[in-house]
This record gives structure tokens, C-alpha cells and sequence, in this order.
């Protein structure tokens, strides 16, 4: 399997062009703030002054994971395919936003304990049955791990637009996510987990202590795709892939909570100039993602308290993305509305 | 002149309902963070737990401060009509947000000083060509500030839909507004004043000089309605006619930047009840700001960093009232779905 190669977005003379386009917008210079650095942003990526989104999408990658054997979620694991199900009658909050703002939804299945049969609007990458419980011994095998990655490129290498947002269902997969972080970041378990769907605060030590134990089980390891097969889920993998095949296509891509960062941390270990093209759509509220935001120096669009996962954060960040693009594109100039400049 | 009377939207039966109704979505409870809480607040708006939003506009208020002659701008006062002018050829910031999330937008001349003659698109509300210096005396005489506040009532009872963003544009507002927060508030001039447009730091501590001897000069006083007409602008006058009656009429009220939170801080002092219409879009870069927002214990949806005005904040925050919307209209229960709620 080929890993894809992703390269820098780093263009000064692209970057200065850009510049001036913004700066002589009728608007005080910087007034548009955040929107201003997201348009500049878009612009490395596609590599003009001119730029536009097509077709946004989101991909939703539900599995199960084993370790909720160790009683680590607030629900119930027959959660995840029930989501599913809500998720294909359009009926999850997902499925509202994505509509709203005009985003294309698909829907994959990428290890979920269930058997779903063959259904229109449900993407089949099934890998497995639910990964093994990680508490034991590592969540998925070396093959499984690939042919998860592989699914995530295919997947992106077939979509026509050039924005694309990650979700997620998976009941367990807060827990997954917060070992992957403590892995590849080095903070402390007990700063890594959350209250996830909604634990006690007994519930949450129970987790970190599960964490904590497999972590001493599974012994050291340093390489992403190691850590990702020994404490990721099949989503996670999935996500891992199909962000690493977006960056390589250059497309911009919308990072939405707490596990989705988790894909993101596994991939910019492998690949650190992806995150050229990320645009972190918001800062969640399970207790581990400001300080993961923080480890990847990202800056989220939105801070609403969301802990939904789904990849909500995407489809609510994405009227600011048009937003971004749509002022670079259509507000006149300084020049063009024959607007005073300031005063000397 | 009648004033509006705006009463509460305390109701703790409609309040218990819309939290059943939101907590009964799938999804785990209080996942959707201030989404929950707009869609409670706009239910307890429009009485109802079938919330709707119609007809969304945005009316931008533009007029010209004699207090820029003292030289506490960084653009010269022409820019005031420049921009209007700019406005009306779509080609300003609030135009492009405004068109792309489907909200109307009015520009109102409240005070431009300049003759625009007949124009379709610019509603004709001028109080006068500007106000006056209010270094040297008060800004606007008594039946000024009544006529901009009879316009401001006029127009928004007018108003088809149930939500309302403001905006403004003026030369030398954030100048007004710092006046007022002070004069409102108690917070000293020094932490009202901010760089508006773009001042050097030796153009904010002028800025503030003029403002603590405005102060001085213009001595004690605790109406709401004199400190407006001593320190504001026609557009900020009309700006709290209009909120006063879009409150009384229960719409939605989404609240800017720096200037138009200046404007509630008459309103709120006027009818503190108005605070339970007003959804704050953003906390603007203007160094007032946010210390405006605690005095008024608001929760701004976005923080991008903006120092525009206009009523972009509200354009750009407009989706966000949607979603709250549509996720309460739109989202599958646990029992509709058939999902499992959490363990016991």
C-alpha cells in the first residue's frame, strides 16, 4: 500500500498576493479577522487568488470498538448501529446542519457490530465487527489497520468536490481517541480523558484507569501506525486514510472534534504538512480537545460547547468557510467603489 | 412619543417543555452546547416549543459623528457615504454575507452628511447631516434624538420577519460608543476606547483624551435617553428605537459589534427585559468589547476576531440561529428513532 505524499503549502510570493487581495478589500485592514487568515489558507491550498469550494461533503465513519467490554460509555455499544440506522432516515443532528448548509452526507460503515444488509445510502467498508478490546490486546491487526487506511483513500480519491469534513459514530470511541492522544502527545492519561456521551465522574476514573492499564499492557511504541493499530478503531483508521488522501489532493479539509483530531494527530505524525490543509472547525467540549487543539497549534473556527461528534463542528463551521471565500471573491475594492483609503 | 414596553419571556412551563423536547433529541444531553440554549431562548421568544425563523433581515443604520473633526478617526468622514454608496452597489462585506445566508438587508441613511438624492435602495431617515461635536456641545438636540428613535420604531414595526440583526456605519461611531459604555457602565474611558478603524496607540490615548474631556465638560447625568443624545450618533439612537420595538414585538434581536451593543446599553437601561430578545452574534476585536459583553453577562456565539461593523457579525452568526432552529424542529427523539438512551 501507498501512503500518499503531502506537500507544503508554503508559497511566499502566493502568500503576499493573497495579502493584497484581502488588504485592499473595502474594510478596515484585518477587520475581517479569523475569516481573513481562513481565506488566505484556502488560497495556499488551491493554489490562486481565485478561489471557490465545490461540493463540500462529510464523510460519517461508524465501527464499534471492543473496549466497551471494560464499561467505559454512558450508552449502550447497539448505540452505534441504531445512530446508523437515524443517520440513513436523516433524522441525526448530522443530517439537519448538513442540509442546511448545503453539504453532502455519506454515510460508511466501517466496522459496526451489526449487520445491516445491503442498503442504498450506506457505504459497505466493513473491516470487522467491532475492533478487539484494546484493554486486552491491541484493537485491530496489522491487516486490518491497512485495509481500514485503504477504504479512507479510496473513498476520497472518488469525491468530485475540494472541501471535505470528517465525522464520526462509534460508541467507545472517546476512550479510543484519548489513549491515540496520550500516545502521541505525552499528556497525561487523566488530561487526555472526558466524559465522552456522558459519564460520572466515577465513570471517567474507571476509563483512565482502563487506559492507563492498557497502556502498561501494550508496552512502548513509537510509530503512528503502531500506536493507531493498538488503541485506534476502524473509523479512526478509516479517517486516518481518507485524510491523508485529501491532503495529497490538495482539498481543504474541515476537522471536526475530539476523535476526528485523534485520526488527525496519528496523520500528521506521519505526514506533519497535512496540516496545511486543515481547518479546525471548532474547540469541543469533551475535556481532552482544547489541550489536543493546543498540542496541534490550531485555532477553532467556532467554541460552542458541542460534544456530539457526527462531524456537526464541520457541517456549522462551513457557512464560514463560504463566508471566507466569498468576500476574497465578491467585495469590491478600495479602488473599484472609489473608497477613501486611511487618512495619512 | 409612546416608548415600547417590553416584557419578559420568563415562563417556566414553556421552558420545561423546550427542555424535554430538546433533551429527548438523539443525541446526548447538552451536546449541542449553545445551540440548546439558543433554541430554548428563541422558543421562550416566540412562546412556543415550534420554533421558526422568518424572513430574516438586517437593517444597516449610517450617519456621520461631528466628534471627527477632533481627529479620532482613521479614515476621513467621507468614507461614511463612500460606503453606504458602496452598500447599495453590493459590494461591502455585509452585502456578501447578507446575500449568502439568505437574509435581507436595508440600508438606512440616519444622518450621512452628504446628499444622495432619490435612490430606491437607501431608506431616506436623515435626522440631520451628521450630529454635532460633542467636544464642544451635546451631539444631538432633544428632538434629534426623538426623531431618530421615532424612525428606528417606525421602520422595524414595518418588519415582516421575527428576527432582526443591526449594523452600522459611521466615521467616528466607535468614538460615540466608547462615550456611552463609559457613561453606562462606569468602566473607565481608558478600557472603553479601542483602535476602531485602525488608530495608532498615540491616536486611541487622543481618542480617550477627547472623550474624558467631553466627559467633563458635559458633567453629571444618570437618563439613558440624555447620555444617548449628549454622546451618541443618529444611527445609535435609531439603532435603540429599532430594538426597543423589535423587542415589544417579540422578534429576535441579534446583536453586532462594539456600536450596536453601545445602542442596547441604552435599551437594557430604558427596559432591561430587552436582554431576553438579544442574541449576541460575536465579541468583536474592539478592545471595548468585550468588556461590554460581561456588563451586559452576554455569551457571544462567535469570537473571529472581526472589528467591521456593519451588522456582519449578525450575517455571519445568522446560520447558527438556523441550526438551533432546525435541530428542534428537525431532529428524530430517542423514541422515533428507536435508539437506546444511556445506560442505567
Amino acid at each position: 500500500m501507498r501512503l500518499p505524499d503531502i506537500l507544503s503549502t508554503h508559497d511566499p510570493l502566493l502568500a503576499s498576493e493573497l495579502a493584497q487581495a484581502i488588504d485592499n478589500k473595502t474594510k478596515p485592514l484585518g477587520s475581517l479577522g479569523a475569516l481573513e487568515t481562513l481565506a488566505r489558507q484556502i488560497g495556499l491550498i488551491q493554489q490562486t487568488t481565485k478561489v471557490a469550494l465545490h461540493k463540500p461533503a462529510i464523510l460519517v465513519f461508524a465501527a464499534d470498538h471492543g473496549v466497551v467490554a471494560e464499561g467505559i460509555s454512558a450508552y449502550p455499544q447497539s448505540v452505534t448501529w441504531q445512530m446508523v440506522e437515524n443517520f440513513l432516515s436523516k433524522g441525526a443532528a448530522i443530517n439537519v446542519f448538513a442540509r442546511q448548509n448545503g453539504c453532502a452526507l455519506q454515510i460508511i460503515d466501517a466496522g459496526v457490530n451489526h449487520d445491516f444488509g445491503k442498503r442504498v445510502a450506506l457505504m459497505d467498508c466493513k473491516v470487522g465487527r467491532g475492533t478487539a478490546n484494546f484493554a486486552q490486546k491491541p484493537a485491530m491487526s496489522w491487516a486490518e489497520c491497512a485495509a481500514a487506511l485503504a477504504h479512507g483513500m479510496r473513498i476520497v480519491g472518488n469525491l468530485e468536490g475540494n472541501v471535505i469534513g470528517f465525522g464520526e459514530m462509534g460508541i467507545g470511541n472517546t476512550t479510543a481517541a484519548a489513549a491515540l492522544m496520550h500516545k502521541l502527545t505525552g499528556v497525561p492519561v487523566a488530561d487526555c480523558v472526558g466524559a465522552g456521551t456522558g459519564l460520572s465522574p466515577e465513570g471517567v476514573l474507571h476509563k483512565q484507569d482502563v487506559i492507563e492499564a492498557a497502556v502498561a499492557l501494550h508496552g512502548e511504541m513509537s510509530e503512528p501506525l503502531d500506536i493507531l493499530a493498538t488503541f485506534g478503531g476502524f473509523e479512526i483508521a478509516m479517517i486516518v486514510g481518507a485524510m491523508l488522501k485529501a491532503a495529497e489532493r490538495r482539498m481543504v479539509l474541515l476537522i471536526d472534534g475530539f476523535i476526528v483530531s485523534s485520526a488527525l494527530l496519528v496523520a500528521a505524525r506521519m505526514q506533519p504538512a497535512i496540516l496545511d490543509y486543515c481547518v479546525f472547525s471548532h474547540c469541543s467540549d469533551e475535556a481532552g480537545h482544547a489541550r489536543m487543539l493546543e498540542h496541534l497549534k490550531a485555532r477553532p473556527l467556532l467554541n460552542l460547547g458541542l460534544r456530539l461528534g457526527e462531524g456537526t463542528g464541520c457541517a456549522l463551521a462551513l457557512p464560514l468557510l463560504h463566508a471566507a471565500v466569498n468576500f476574497l471573491g465578491e467585495m469590491a475594492t478600495f479602488q473599484s467603489a472609489r473608497v477613501s483609503g486611511q487618512s495619512a
